[in-house]
């Protein structure tokens, strides 16, 4: 590892969230930090790019250590491609994403704009980790889970990371002492039950909110869901290959 | 297989797109046919959906045949949730997502809005197919490929799918007689290079477009983007369990 790594730092819940705020602190003792994250919450936006409307990249100074801090109008995705292209203009050591305020468990990886935006650095070839903290509260106490994030990203940079995979981080809620260690997990097979919430808007016109139960199908006790709910911090290595190699033989022998 | 399988249409480049219009034709042939599609272009918005905002429904007459067809004001994997919910009140036997005006192979899969309203309808358990033409062109030819997709959806109604997989379909652009038939495919190894486009509004103030060159690093010739530019219908299995098995074992000798 370089003495002073390159680092940077992106979410979806915006540039002045705390989770972010946090991150970006435990970064600057590790390395040089650029932050480019979104100027406003950019959750449950996947892995969307804007391509049909344009972007606008704000240099900021929420952090007076910092030289290097922007807010970007676009998708956690978008920050990562500018920040290469037009901030960095290579390729950062590590790419943290985070501390998001909520879970990013099982399968609401696929939802997370704080993983996609890891995934799309891991595209590039940049190693990468998103960390979510299980509290949806502003206010959430991310201190309990500082060293955590410090440990994780430092093995990272030292070990190097496998092509093709990033990591997927999530902390139980609970404090320092009640957290049990790191589970290395696969990601639970659970869904959202969605139930859409009908209202009229005043000029008597319906409209919906989407809103839901998250169910949990999965009895594997290696699973990220049963690591938090057991008091452990979950670490799954994500790949943005989605081939089901598995699937292959079965479908040629389809009939076409 | 049911006499008549009950099929939700939907797409990401919007409901009067001629591509899902072409996809409505084809499987009025096969089913019974629910549309569900986004208002306006939902392109390369990933598996984005609408948690901060309001939702609209809108029942619309395009096809005179049709009872059942509606313009929602979200992205493609929220049209998926709500037909569910709203809708269909229920699951559809298949769901069938395009005809895409624009190639989702390779790596294009994870950001696609056409690929993830299939990826969607998946996790909650619903076969699915997503299908796109090689063509960004808005006049694009789909009449060339059309009893490839009925017949691609009819063999995944007769023969099922694997729980936790759906299929990514590009065909090339090629008139009937060119193409050489269809090849079951792992996804390329390509990345986006991206290079943006920086201009100055009339307000003086700098603004970005996105932009970028698609790179092939895949020699393979077990991938889709070999299987297209050899004039194959490629068909790769996507699934949406992310772990990256292989790399569990390598995390497991970090020292945290």
């Amino acid at each position: 590892m370089k003495k002073r790594p390159l680092i940077l730092v992106t979410n979806d819940d915006g540039i002045t969230a705390p989770g972010i705020r946090m991150l970006i602190e435990v970064m600057k003792e590790i390395g040089d930090v650029v932050v480019v994250a979104p100027n406003s919450p950019q959750s449950a936006m996947g892995h969307a790019i804007t391509v049909n409307s344009t972007l606008y990249l704000e240099k900021v100074t929420i952090d007076k250590d910092l030289d290097t801090e922007y807010s970007c109008s676009g998708t956690p995705v978008d920050c990562v491609k500018i920040a290469i292209d037009q901030i960095i203009k290579g390729k950062p050591d590590i790419c943290v994403s985070g501390i998001n305020h909520g879970s990013n468990s099982a399968t609401n990886v696929i939802y997370s704009g704080t993983m996609s935006a890891a995934v799309e650095a891991g595209m590039n070839g940049i190693p990468a980790i998103g960390f979510s903290l299980c509290n949806f509260s502003w206010n959430a106490n991310f201190d309990e889970i500082r060293s955590f994030v410090k440990s994780i990203t430092l093995q990272a940079l030292e070990r190097g990371m496998q092509n093709g995979v990033v990591l997927n981080v999530n902390f139980p809620k609970l404090a320092f002492s009640e957290i049990k260690g790191i589970k290395i997990c696969r990601q639970a097979n659970a869904t959202w039950v969605e139930k859409f919430d009908e209202r009229t808007n005043p000029h008597g016109k319906k409209y919906y909110w989407l809103s839901g139960t998250f169910e949990n199908h999965d009895n594997g006790e290696d699973t990220d869901e049963w690591a938090l709910a057991h008091g452990y911090v979950s670490i799954v290595p994500v790949q943005y290959d989605l081939t089901a190699y598995h699937a292959i033989q079965q479908l040629n022998t389809w009939e076409f």
